[in-house]
């Protein structure tokens, strides 16, 4: 058996020369895994609004330089990709001036913190005639997933009715974590993850207020119910408990017509002792994703080497942004309500 | 938090330059593993008994070489290390030959197919004063292994008593595997396993023929239980069927004093359909092992990048050597075999 | 260890005389429960609208007689306790008779089809002066559901918040089986089981309509989900599937401020074949619950014997049968619906 | 559906009056069962060494009388079958008395204690011309060893090959309990399944001592390996381990020729909490097989009723004292044993 039939193996070195806006843990995460853990890229600059962060960072990343803006790195010609962790009110500013530069960018999550702000991405995006934006929506890249996506589009368990969901994590800071980031931080994963699995639109969100855990932060509503319609009518129930304390646990299950795949639990050994056989529930969102987030920045790597865009795109999220605002609005007035999507430029078409 | 305390990233470009002396299907495969997906390497230069295979994967790789004999690439001054994954019978030549150049050496189990030729390495490794050499036992490397490891190593199980293993194939080709390859092909990764989840030698070894199945090929044997004694006392049966036809399946529960621990199944989803909730069982060891590898040869080569070495050991490959000697002794002869185990050389010492 | 430690074991035969009316399906079933598999009881009169019916099933009851009417059969002086079996419109006029004749009365879910039904026969038992009367909610003596309680009483995993459900059968008849039947004869048995898991009352019902399945029979939206709110504040949702093809699946997990506790997938046997591992899922509800039908029963036996009453209670077939109308409201309307239950009669106190 | 179909219900009162030699611990077990849990059979008269123990267990049991030796239990008109539960040094003499009876005897394991005193018992029973004696293999009615028989009976999984199979005690008393006591009193359980699983005779054993418990009573070897051999060639290797501590744990895995069949972990709920997702592990015998118990001694009683006998024979019982006996030898000697297993009397044949 071949490995390389066409004879065409990308080249490694220098690999893709990214720069990162945004050395927070989560910008720091990612420059470890494309210096220490992934192929075809390395890191050659970096920024922060902290500047002394962006120095230290840099210090450890041999040939990396440091620049006082955003713009500054994107304008570098040995900057070939844009990396924007940085925090979501500056995205919009940052990747529309990676795509007036031309360099591909891969945004974390969310896109922009307002709809009307990912349109203005999407414009941009559309003026300069390619897809240059990823959106970083890890969960498509998640094993357990991409096995749920492939048992539906197999066709075998039939028409899918409506999935159950569950998003728990342990705990959230003491302060400054508000009920509507349950939604914009937690419910997004699973907005933007039904939209994948089913194929198709939210149209309707609602959102359930259980009995408020005793151990959740003063002033916070947790757990909630949120409720998804999809546009092909099957409904999407989930759970978004971020004091949970026992555990980073996400559940899924689809319910079909003639059969259900849910997400089942990985862990590695089972332990057999004190009356009790046992497995391990993840501690983290990193325990529990590290490989998803690995397989989805390899994969914009890939991409950007092969000058293409495979991942979720700017209207993935934009549309989790329109969701976000409607389950938002649900959250406030205890009311259904509609999605107000428009409808998807042929642009992003799939 | 810093992810890079003390500043020190290893640099990426242009990584560990490998040279791959064997490029049949596992040596292609490293070759990819190298170049798509690991960090820190290149492979810049290939060597194989069969020219025109050579040529033809070097061709896939920019920038790599090709050598006429594996003497020549050793020395080829853009080689920082050598990855030997020719046939068993080269081995011993291949990699004194790397240690004679100074240069570490990853080589493909067996070390060599005899324990005398194991030996010949080791003295050649002792005598070059450091040590060159890791042997592919990859499972040490498999998530579930360490999981195990690291519950007996908490302790609060108790002392380990014996471990049940199972090694299952779902076929082997019809022509060329022989009873003698269940012990020295299969049975020799359990051999390694133990060796290092026990921390102790292996003393005895005694073979029991079950039933034969009626799907084994012509003439094998098969399936067999190898019994292990340990040099503490501890007993393993590993019961090793390479026509299981079901599936690739690799089983272990290690008994302690006051629990257990087992390797797990694990599957992504669990799938509910006509009157059975189910998991997926691996189709073959590449499905199986495919991220043990991966951290197997990111191991290797990060140590290959901090001069040191960490994984099995030239001494690891001779132990195993001599115990599956055994092992086909007592397949032979039916009876319990001791292991005539030397003292392992202080050069070896953890 | 002394197993009777006071010396007091109740006497076998006779047992307790039980008059069985209605002797379709389930009345059968609970005389061969009876008089095949417990202890403490025999079938001395049977009565059946269909009296040939009845003729059929007592000439396989050695000393068993016939009575033309259910009043008759309560008369007899050989029926100490009285199950009903009927088709539910004949339940009140049955158990009130059997009330008004001071003898214990077993009568299968629904206690009445209307809550104004259900009212008249707690009067009936409040003027007698004491309990007479247990209903068929079998749930409760399920071993799963029987742990989950324990597990909540505990208090280990703290104050519970909310519960998902599912309540999935293969099939429904093609004909006669209404959307109102998947609330009054699915969903009852969640209605009353969250009511004895939490101890508290249903103080509201919403219904979702998910896509349909094209499995369905004409005219049956289903699935469903059924959403209800406990007294205490925690949210129960309810998947109700009648056309799931794929086996009888009862599923449940309580989710609480520290920890969940789920009903399991019991399958007595693990079967690994083409590359799964499988476990079983029940064929329908006799298979699932058949345990829990015998240890009712018997619990009713043996109260009976003892002169008094455990079990579900005629204010827990009222109270299921008032949930019921605002569940059937709340599809009707799409609305949530508020459940308008009475004060708790002291007479029904724990 | 008439689940009466021939009309010919089998009648409950009074039932067969059992009389109970020996109430120990295990004697009042049965008699709980036959009085408190069974239908169709009821306890009329006890005996026991400990005539104050007799005294009062007959004192709670209405109607039940006490005989001052088995003899006269045997010969009471009152007592239509024989259930022993005596030590095993006195079964011989009250099965071979029953039989002369002309009565039903259900003997506890073992039928015996030597292979030449279980061959009287044959040899009694056939010169009474008809089977009388049932041995208390429960086993056999365990739901998860019927599934994996099912199982393999089906055919779907090809020919049985092995057989894995562990046996847990939590722990032994401290005095008294021997290292020949693991093979006569706990692998005798599985000595009879795995004849009655495979439907072949054992043909050889050995045994194998691995790394004893520090928790081991003193002077026990705790565990131990037993390995079985099939008269077609299957082995069953079994881990009997007195001393294990964390819980009782039967388990076993048949593999054969496409797939395995394997005892499952059943526990009825799954609770997550503190980073495990974890199910129960059996505390005792008692826990684990008590619907066994039920299923075996309800059958027998069925099976007097009706005139027949259909659970496990003298012969079964001498089979396993003849394999048993192998086995100690085999504990003893160190060697592998061959069973000398006489030809099956064609009075016992299927």
């Amino acid at each position: 058996m071949a490995l390389f039939p066409g004879g065409a193996t990308p080249p490694d070195p220098p690999g893709i020369r990214v720069g990162v806006i945004g050395v927070g843990m989560i910008g720091q995460d990612h420059i470890r895994r494309i210096t220490q853990v992934l192929t075809g890229g390395s890191v050659t600059a970096v920024n922060d609004v902290d500047a002394a962060r962006a120095g230290q960072v840099a210090a450890g990343l041999p040939g990396a330089v440091t620049h006082a803006t955003a713009q500054d790195l994107i304008a570098d010609g040995n900057v070939d990709a844009v990396l924007v962790a940085s925090w979501g009110p500056a995205h919009e500013e940052q990747v529309v001036a990676a795509i007036a530069a031309g360099k591909p960018v891969f945004c974390e999550k969310p896109l922009a913190p307002s709809s009307a702000a990912c349109q203005r991405i999407m414009d941009a995006e559309m003026a300069a005639g390619r897809r240059l934006v990823q959106v970083g929506f890890m969960r498509r890249y998640d094993a357990g997933y991409r096995a749920m996506k492939a048992a539906l589009d197999d066709g075998g368990l039939g028409v899918p009715l409506l999935m159950h969901c569950a998003h728990r994590n342990p705990s959230v800071p003491d302060y400054g974590f508000t009920t509507d980031m349950i939604i914009s931080d937690s419910a997004v994963h699973e907005i933007d993850i039904v939209r994948w699995l089913f194929g198709e639109e939210i149209v309707a969100a609602s959102v359930l207020t259980p009995r408020r855990s005793g151990h959740a932060p003063e002033g916070l509503q947790d757990p909630l119910i949120l409720v998804l319609e999809m546009s092909g009518g099957a409904l999407v129930d989930d759970e978004l408990f971020v004091s949970a304390r026992y555990g980073y646990d996400v559940r899924g299950e689809i319910v079909c017509e003639t059969g259900t795949v849910a997400l089942a639990d990985v862990s590695e050994v089972t332990v057999r002792t004190q009356n009790r056989h046992s497995g391990r529930v993840p501690v983290d969102w990193r325990d529990r994703f590290i490989r998803a987030y690995d397989t989805e920045l390899q994969d914009w790597l890939s991409a950007v080497a092969a000058g293409t865009s495979t991942g979720p795109t700017s209207w993935d999220g934009f549309a989790a942004a329109v969701v976000t605002d409607a389950a938002l609005e649900a959250l406030r007035s205890g009311q259904r309500t509609a999605v107000s999507m428009p409808e998807r430029p042929e642009f992003y078409a799939k």
